[in-house]
């Protein structure tokens, strides 16, 4: 299982206040497994990566983000620590992992990019070896030659890459993310079902181009949770108590910062709402936050009780259910905007 | 917190068995926390340390041991897989490691090995900085030097060799050893008092020739528990259930494997003793066990209330006790021999 | 460019008189560039890696050989150095890399293993990206699956063992080894004449299961020289003079030794002995050595004086050409035997 | 042996002009050893280490200067690569290391920082175990504690902080630093001469603040030159044709860059101007140029011929002589400023 947040703010992030400082950051969930079920697996050791966009845009430096990546433990990496300190950024990626596919090497840490664009993956393609060949020869022979890694979540990525008009294009509308997202999705299920492939894949996907962001939380089951994903947002994120204990306050009515995370990254229940299992959420570039339902043959709607039944043993079995389901609340309220 | 253990056979062990294999072995361990009470370090993900010595004595090969480290998680070390599956040693250490003191690097990886002599220690001397001066002032130039690492450990190891006759000896007997042990945890003592260092340091030390072991349980405090230190032996180690589920046989009278460990390796209660706070433990080259109490001013008679009334809270605080106090029983049949 | 040592020796050898003390070993020569002519690029610091079968068959260690892989350089690796001192085998491939191909990657050091077989490349397949789609489409899943890394390399060993009857098979024949090894130049040559791809690659591949040894010196080109490669024999393999100053030895009649690598290991002329381009060396299980012509319509028969007139530059340029073209003598002598 | 480069600009410069784009840069110097004469050892693939400070002060991120290092080498660290290209600073230190004293370690990778201050060294201090202690005895338990590797350079930064009147003050004057890098190198001199170490010592040291840059080109030696150092200033640096190939170039009147490394970095002769041995040059935070000779009992005045006879054989021996000693000209034009 592996971890992931996102942050996209008015204001650039210092690094820190994302990754190493606060004492519940993905990093330090890395060894706080007080909650988790599978005790047979490592949780969040084999590498990491966090990938950012420039501040200020300067046309030396050119648009696409920066990557960092490790294979050893990111709570023990001195070059992190040293860099979050410096580093600012309005929109950032991070991601730890635990090698449910694919070995220990930076070819297989998320996020990955590609011009502008970058993306990562929490949760898993079941059975993946038997749909990959398929799946390749989907991809362009760039597309194809550019997977450097031998993850499932690589392989998507590349899937999402061909399904946009330009992948190396300078800006994208959320529209156009969305709907190659859509088609990612919609085209693994198609060669899951083709190699009669029937347990669930977990995919909560993300991508951006450095100013929307489109995620999802999604399972292709009609019966099962996805992967736990979870959204705040605010008006400043910051230590409210030594020992690292952050909070999201709402200082006024602005709403300057939009964090989403695969479990909810403070102690304070009220500062997350959890994202409904088969939706995309879009952040706009103006910050506005979509939240969208992602209509297929796993998809139930609201209306129907089934929606609240969804088991929770298949999603935890593999380590990808936050288990604080009574943290929060739905994430009703922002169906439209944040 | 780190964990080690110590494997002695009359028979040469495959190090898969003791390492990758198991499913409570201390590199499963290091990722298994259900009983942790210290969530806020990480366990055990910052190296880690394998040392050997030879099934059969070639005289091109030498006697000192061959010691494996990684700053890399054991539990996803490819090397680690593949060596543990065609190295047997009749001897072994091996040692997982948390930095709560020295930075990440293998020149901090336990064990360490001198000639032949092999050492390794799990807890932390307190307010180490404060004497370490004065320690390396005991030491003469070549053990001085010696030292390539910032740990507290690896100076006691320096110390240690110190206070030995003749460091790099062909062999020893386990009476030098002892001794040498000794005068080490006198030695730190005495530095501690000297700096008026108060807090308990935690000194579950170990040394071994590849003949005979010496490993203490010890803790400069007549009010607190040690560190945890366990004790096993019997026939055969080996899986009597699918994923990884170990046990110690006695399929006859005999003692054939003796291991010493930080916490017990198998779910079986009745495999395990608990070797007694502030007592050293010494494994003959013949395998017979002794357990000898460290009489100095921390040391309580067992026959005094207060010696199983010592205080669990320091060594759990600092993530050093095995919560399963009530697994095994404690090694008093054992006093003399096994 | 990489390079690579094959040792075979009717008794062990201690890995440390083959890798780490000799001053000309294939890890001092990842420094040493005396005479290598592309100073553009980094030479075999990017990993390595060495594989060995046990001196004695043990059933709980099975047959497959052990491999140990480093990203960082061999030539300051402890682990190596310590190993190398303690481990002895008859049988050993030792492989140090450039990053030609193939990011900087555990998954991409050579040597591999399957079950009982070992593979390494010295060389480059020309334009694989292009061809590296259909390559995979004749794989089986399993050995499709099993490529972890995205080198060229990893890929022809995929296509090697697709070739054989039983991949994971007890034991082989040289000649069915040699039959694969044909099968698979042949199908990339195929491949690339499809593809249209009139660059020469260059494909120094070798393949064992422990007892035969199958090696190629070969260009799909007429007029140029492939990659270079050298043979040496005799009965022991030792320090002459301080500072790792090797040579062979031929104490008496007997060859017990048998060593290829992509450059001579000692500075004794007459120790090496050049493989002639486009040939196939074999050493079987009784340590007789052929040398097989491979007859393709790259081939040139020694008769015929372009043989003798391949160009040197395209290898060179690559790196791969051993500049000692004075060293050594051709391997005519033992055409057909040691 | 190492290799160092310093940049100090006006204008901030993008690490990748710096350090992975030129052909020449330090990580290319690394592996291109055309002249090197020391070929037993490697080069510079034992680690590196950049440091830099940021190109506008922002308070959240404080003045200290930001480290990256990393102990594979540096040509093929996809994490250099990737921050080389979206950092920019006025002041970089960056450092390739060939490890003559201490082990492979992050903890061994220069530059270091202490508050504001950076240090890297380029030398070896002979003999240096012999010394330690009696170095060490002299620093402040906070200083002491501080040296978290085995370097003789490390050790030397401890001492040189030791001497600055508040080593962690907000600013130093250039006078500050120099008097307290003098006073560095006649305490080692001291020890030295106490210990009768009477080999040369190479203290290429190079300290600053963020804003003045002091550094030595010294050995303790009347007779023998010490390690390469060279200078270079301008008003752009810049590729001027394709494959990395940058020059210097003087556009107007103005010096807005100065560079000094332990080699030229570029082909034109004329950009480089060699520092004389057992000289400090300074930098001043207006981008003034002083050198200033180190008078102690090893300095040869220039009016005596003996200044230009110094012996090259002791350097080039230890691998610290650049060989391209026809390359430029000496730094006398600017003894007093740029």
């Amino acid at each position: 299982m592996c971890r992931f947040v996102i942050y996209k703010g008015t204001a650039p992030v210092q690094l820190s206040h994302l990754l190493t400082r606060p004492c519940h950051s993905i990093i330090n969930q890395a060894f706080d497994s007080r909650l988790r079920l599978d005790h047979r697996r490592p949780i969040n050791g084999d590498g990491f990566g966090v990938g950012w966009y420039d501040s200020v845009y300067d046309e030396e430096l050119g648009s696409q983000p920066c990557i960092f990546t490790s294979v050893t433990p990111a709570w023990n990496n001195v070059n992190l620590t040293r860099l979050a300190e410096k580093i600012k950024s309005p929109l950032v990626f991070a991601h730890v992992r635990a090698t449910t596919a694919g070995t220990l090497s930076l070819d297989n840490c998320h996020p990955w990019s590609y011009g502008k664009l970058m993306f990562m993956h929490n949760g898993g393609i079941a059975d993946f070896p038997k749909i990959k060949r398929k799946l390749q020869m989907a991809l362009p022979d760039e597309l194809f030659n550019m997977v450097t890694g031998n993850t499932d979540s690589q392989w998507a990525f590349a899937l999402l890459l061909s399904k946009l008009p330009d992948p190396k294009a300078r800006s994208f509308t959320p529209s156009v993310l969305q709907k190659a997202m859509l088609e990612t999705i919609a085209h693994i299920n198609a060669l899951l079902e083709e190699h009669g492939i029937t347990e669930p894949s977990l995919m909560n996907f993300c991508v951006t181009d450095g100013e929307s962001v489109v995620a999802t939380r999604y399972i292709s089951s009609r019966t099962e949770e996805a992967a736990s994903l979870w959204f705040s947002s605010g008006s400043t994120f910051s230590e409210y108590a030594p020992g690292g204990h952050y909070k999201m306050s709402k200082t006024d009515k602005r709403e300057n910062i939009i964090m989403i995370a695969s479990e909810p990254l403070t102690f304070e229940k009220a500062d997350w709402m959890e994202i409904r299992t088969n939706h995309m959420v879009v952040i706009t570039p103006k910050m506005n936050l979509l939240q969208v339902p992602i209509i297929d043959k796993f998809y139930v709607p609201q209306s129907d009780p089934a929606a609240l039944n969804r088991g929770t043993d298949f999603a935890a079995a593999k380590g990808f259910l936050s288990p604080r389901r009574d943290v929060g609340r739905p994430l009703d309220a922002i169906e439209n905007h944040v």
